[in-house]
Parts: C-alpha cells; sequence; structure tokens
C-alpha cells in the first residue's frame, strides 16, 4: 500500500495561525464556546477544507463537517473541536482538528486509492458552556433536551430551539470515528512519550459534602471543646487523598472545590463544604470506591451529602483499537493503552458507531491554561498514525 | 460595711429594652460601631446616669463616662462596651455596662459613704471596625495614629482627625480599672459556671500561609504525580491543630480563613491561601508554638509566609485580681482565675491603670451570633461581685 506521512510543519503553520487570528484573550488563547472566534476558525477549516476539495457543510448548531471520497461509500470520519476555554492553550481540541484536517489534505492530494470516503468533523461548544460541555457532539447523538433551556440564554448564544431541533440526532453513519487530542495529563510522559490509544473514557462521579462544625471565637473556645468544620474537613480531605492512590488502576479522586463559612481568621470554621469526586475507566470502580469514602465520612463526622454530577464509564470499540495498534506498529511507532480521565466529544458518539482515541502526550499534564504545551515530533507520531489507520480501514 | 446587691431584674429589662429598640439586624441584635444605634444605645445610658445624678460627659470620639462620689476623690473605673458584630448576641460588652450602670444607681440611692469616687465608662467601636477594635479605648490611652486612616473612611463613620486628636491620651487618672464581659468559651461551663477572674489578656499571632501546588486537570493527573495545595493545607490544618491540642495549658490555634484556587471541582487545588492564628497568655509559649509550627511547614512544603497581625500577650493586676477574689469570698460566690482568649478593652489600659477583667460564663460558649447567651442568675453573681469589689477599694 502506499506511504502517506502527515507535514507536520504546515499543521504547525495553519494551527498557530488561526489560534493567533481568531484570539479575544490577552493570556493564551480565548476561543469561548458559542463565540464569533469559535465561529470564524470553525469557518477558516472549512474554506480550507474546500480547496482541497472536500464537500463541505454545516449542520444548523454549526458543527462542521467535510467528506472527501465516493459519494455514497461508507465514511470512516475523525476530528474534534475547536473551542477553547479562557486563556487556554494552543493544543486542547485545536491539534485533532488540525491534524485531521492535514489527513484529508495528504490523501486528496496524494489520490489516495480507496473505496471509503473520509469525513472531517469539528463539533462545537465541547469546553465547559452555558448549555453543557460536548455540546456539538451531544446534539447530533440525540442526547440534548431542547426545551431545556432558557430562551433568553440560548438568544444570548445564538442558537435557537428550532436549531437544536434541526441538528438533533442528525450524525451521520459512520463506520468508525476517531478523535485525536492532547492527553492532559502525565501517563503518558511518564512512559516515554509514547502515542497513547484510549480504552476507555473515565467515567465522573462527584458528591457534594457538607461539613458541620460549631462556629466559635477563635480565643476562647479551647481546644478540646471544638467541633472545627475544617479540621474535619481536612481528614475527609486527606482520607479521599490517600484512598484513591492505594487503588493503582488508574483511578483518581480529586477535591478541587472547598469553602470554608464564615471563613474568618477569628472564628473557628462553623460549616465547610466541598465537592468530592472520583474518575475511572471502570464504573464498579467508582461506584465502589465512592461508597467506601462515603460510608467512612458519614460514620466519622456530622455531615450531609448531595449527589453531584454523574457519568458513566464508557469503553472504546476494541476493533477500533485493534486498527490504532497495528497502524502504529506498521509505522514502528510505540503506543499504549489508557484511560481517558477526561471526557471528550468522541464519548458523545459510543452508543452510534465503533469509537477510538489517540493521545499526544501533555508536557507536565498542563492544560486549560497558557502553558499547554506538546511536542511537535509527538503530534506528528500521533497524526501518523491516525493517516495510517486511516488508509488501513479501508482493507479491513 | 453596708451590704448591697445588684437588681438583676432592672438590668435584665434596661438591657433587653435598649438592644431591641436600637436594632439595625433582622437576626440577633445589630449596634454596629459607629452606627446611629450605638451612638443611640449610649445615649441612652447618658440620660440613665443623669437621672442616677451622675457628672456625664463624652470626648471628641464619642466614649462615654458618667462620675459619681467627691469631686477630686481618687477614682476607680468600670465599664465595657455598646457596639456589637453585624447579628451578634445580647450579652457582648452590653452585661458590662448595664450592670456599671446599676452598680451607679444601687451606691448612689443607697448612699453609699466613701472617699472615692465611681465611673462609668462605655467605649466606643470594641468589635472589629474599620478604625481596629477597640478603637475608642486605644485613642483615649493614646495608641492610635490620628494620620493613619483615610479621609473618606473617617468621613463615612462620622470621625475627623481632630476629633481623634482632640481624644487622644485623655483617659482620666484612675486608681483601677474593672471591666465585666461575657467569656465567650466554655472554661467556666466546664467549671461548674464559677465567676472568672482574669490573670492576662492573650496575646494574638496570625501567619498568612500560601500553599503553592501545581493546578491540573481531575481527571488526567495521575495521583502519583499530582502537587495538590489543599491535600498539602489540609495536613498543615492537621498539625496546627493537634500541636494545639497538646500544649494544655490553655494556648489555642487556628486555621480560621482558608481560600482554595481555582476552587473548581475540575481542577486539583494550585494554590491555597489560609490564616494561622495563635493565641496564649504566655508570650513566650506564643513565640515557640509559632515557630515550631512554622518551623515544620517549611521544613516539608513549598509555602510562602507573611506575618499578620501580632498582639503581645498582658497580665492583668495582681492588686485588682486580690481584691476581686476577696471580694467574692466576702459573698460566699466560687470564683476562678483564668486567661481571657478573647482582647477586651480592658488591655487598652493595662499600661494606664491597675486592670482587673470578671467574666460571666457563656452557654455553649457561643458568641458574635445571635445563640449567645448567659444565665441571667450568673451575671447577677459576677454583678454582686463588682459592686462589693467597688465598696471594699475604699477600705484598703
Amino acid at each position: 500500500m502506499q506511504k502517506l506521512k502527515i507535514d507536520i510543519n504546515r499543521v504547525k503553520y495553519n494551527l498557530e495561525n488561526v489560534a493567533q487570528v481568531y484570539n479575544s484573550g490577552e493570556d493564551g488563547y480565548t476561543r469561548l464556546a458559542f463565540s464569533k472566534e469559535e465561529d470564524q476558525a470553525i469557518d477558516w477549516v472549512a474554506e480550507e477544507l474546500k480547496s482541497y476539495g472536500a464537500r463541505v457543510r454545516k449542520d444548523a448548531v454549526g458543527n462542521l463537517y467535510g467528506r472527501i471520497g465516493p459519494e455514497d461509500a461508507p465514511v470512516i470520519a475523525f476530528g474534534s473541536h475547536l473551542d477553547t476555554v479562557k486563556n487556554g492553550g494552543l493544543f486542547d481540541g485545536a491539534v485533532g482538528v488540525f491534524t485531521g484536517l492535514e489527513c484529508i489534505r495528504a490523501l486528496k492530494e496524494q489520490n489516495f486509492d480507496s473505496n471509503m470516503a473520509y469525513e472531517l468533523v469539528c463539533f462545537k461548544g465541547e469546553e465547559g458552556n452555558p448549555l453543557g460541555g460536548t455540546f456539538g457532539s451531544r446534539t447530533v447523538t440525540g442526547q440534548i433536551n431542547p426545551e431545556a433551556f432558557d430562551e433568553k440564554l440560548l438568544k444570548s448564544l445564538e442558537v435557537s430551539e428550532q436549531d437544536i431541533r434541526n441538528a438533533m440526532d442528525t450524525l451521520p453513519e459512520y463506520k468508525a470515528f476517531i478523535e485525536m487530542h492532547i492527553e492532559q495529563g502525565t501517563v503518558l510522559e511518564n512512559n516515554d512519550n509514547r502515542t497513547g490509544i484510549v480504552t476507555n473514557i473515565a467515567g465522573i462521579s462527584r458528591t457534594h459534602i457538607k461539613v458541620i462544625g460549631t462556629p466559635g471565637h477563635s480565643g476562647t473556645m479551647p481546644m478540646n471543646s471544638r467541633k472545627d468544620a475544617l479540621v474535619n474537613a481536612s481528614e475527609i480531605v486527606l482520607h479521599i487523598h490517600k484512598g484513591a492512590k492505594k487503588v493503582k488502576d488508574g483511578t483518581v479522586a480529586t477535591v478541587g472545590q472547598l469553602d470554608v463559612m464564615p471563613n474568618l481568621a477569628t472564628v473557628i470554621p462553623g460549616t465547610v463544604e466541598l465537592t468530592f469526586e472520583v474518575r475511572s475507566g471502570s464504573q464498579e470502580r467508582i461506584d465502589a470506591f465512592e461508597k467506601e469514602m462515603l460510608d467512612w465520612v458519614t460514620a466519622n463526622y456530622d455531615v450531609e451529602i448531595l449527589p453531584g454530577v454523574k457519568k458513566k464509564a464508557s469503553s472504546l470499540s476494541p476493533e477500533v483499537r485493534a486498527l490504532l495498534n497495528r497502524a502504529a506498529n506498521t509505522l514502528g511507532l510505540p503506543v499504549m493503552e489508557m484511560v481517558s480521565g477526561a471526557n471528550h466529544d468522541a464519548n458523545s458518539l459510543t452508543n452510534h458507531t465503533e469509537v477510538g482515541m489517540l493521545f499526544v502526550p501533555s508536557i507536565d499534564g498542563i492544560s486549560h491554561n497558557p502553558e499547554e504545551n506538546s511536542y511537535w515530533e509527538d503530534i506528528a507520531n500521533a497524526a501518523d498514525i491516525m493517516l495510517q489507520a486511516l488508509m488501513m480501514y479501508r482493507e479491513e
């Protein structure tokens, strides 16, 4: 079969150019979901796709699709998103779109001979936003309730209920969907910067814990008469942290948010509210770990427990995983299988098609931050595996 | 000598009446420092003092003085403050003013024969306020810098720099000053509600500790790669709490204020800022405990240390303590000596006269809160000891 390679310099040039031109932030890169910068970046990709001879369309909520290959041929799709958090980095989302664009260019320009069609997808509003993260991918896979949103809110984002209805459940039929994304963690870096092949997307379970103490004067209440909510909350934070460290299967648990009341130097904390989050590729592990922690907390402290966000863990396609492994093997590039701790558009598609993901190593695991960084060599490796997999899929 | 008793029903009636009439709060009682409610309550006391035949004056910052007894006689003074925190209780400060008022009434109405003069003092702005707590007592004892305050701030509180200069260092010459106050802790309650005689007013030392971690995605950063600022801060909170518990000489240490950044469920805490406070009747203990804790913190964590408020511990007058003990003994009322963990106006006067304090037990130690409470019987006991001490002082 033909041997094609990604032109990583073109990917770098396009990505940096679009990120600099369509940027509303002072620090790092800001292309918020539903902003004009997100739309402009998507439009830039649309024009580029057209210049490669792709058949381009946008759906009613603004997701972009660009296809090459025979009409009515079976389709293999790939892509990611172009929106960023506020003051985000260069790579989150964009790296999947711009390497995907390069795959389309390479296949088209080299006249790669296939009975497959190839489609680049750029989903709208993947990052946290008022309509919920992974908005575009959840809409076209029918996972949104169009009536759930406030009309004023929709108007402010220039999306209508009718737009959502028009885009609902319109995902084309794909043989497979592969998303390439930065890892946003340190697993790959700690393993010689191999390319990651995702086995599962971690589920998330959050619980809000209100720790109840007795407020008191910091000077007059003897140590042994105190019921200090922050002392108790600190014990809970440490118990959760140590508990997750013991698990050793990639499960992570975090208390990222903690508020002290009344939060004055002179008052013994009366109440602390914190959010306990656990993520794991195994839903059984999430359920068991959460139960173990909450049983311990309720047995030992005066607390109120309120369930928060729950997202089930999902497995990615064994066929696509095998394809990606074979593609890497063909190119002699090292890979490792791993769980994705973050949610991605790919997760929205798991009930609709065979889904796979490739992870690019992140330097120091930093993401959602101007310091977010990856080596271009690592991006090239993952992109080459993606391109190779697209070409090999035909032969399956 | 004559036997006089406090009329506790009158104290209760006056205190509850003033607290209900001059109240800007919805929950509990609110007579903020420099508010019209504080002024109105002070004016009510002034009128009452005049009706008992006292010689009444206000100084330039609004402290109130009411004196009975021979002109040019040596003076023994007593009193407290009438301002409250927002949504405070009935007793903090007010119990010392209203029982003092009752002492003036009892001495005057019973024509108590003395070569002493008796002066009730009501200090302005004792609670935390924009000019600093114990404002009135620090002003008349020369512990304020009149130039330190913003002109707009002074104007908003209806105090001028000239007012402060006029009141500076104008504390009359007293033989002694005795403040009666609620304990705001549980030491007396844990000792059969005896009346407290204060030996020392605790010093305060605060340190701001900034705990530095590395922010990261809560789903993608493996447990062993994390530098979680909240996990480290939790260990610091617990180390300080356990350290203070071990001391067992009444020393207390508190982390009352703690802020997590960025404080989002999905982000591993990057920074935590907390305030570590230690209070003790012994300045040596404060210095040693603080050093021990900060040495441990800096040896074990990535932190920035910034000194906060420092107030030296002070000893009260052995003569006044002996007088109060004799007065209680004469009445057959049980007392115990103890350290005051809170600061009080009395502390401002320690360099100017012989100072003593009486503490009334607080139910459950609750203060600065609508739930603040004390038994009227305990208030009557402390007030009787005060009145007896005033009468006995003459005979020294």
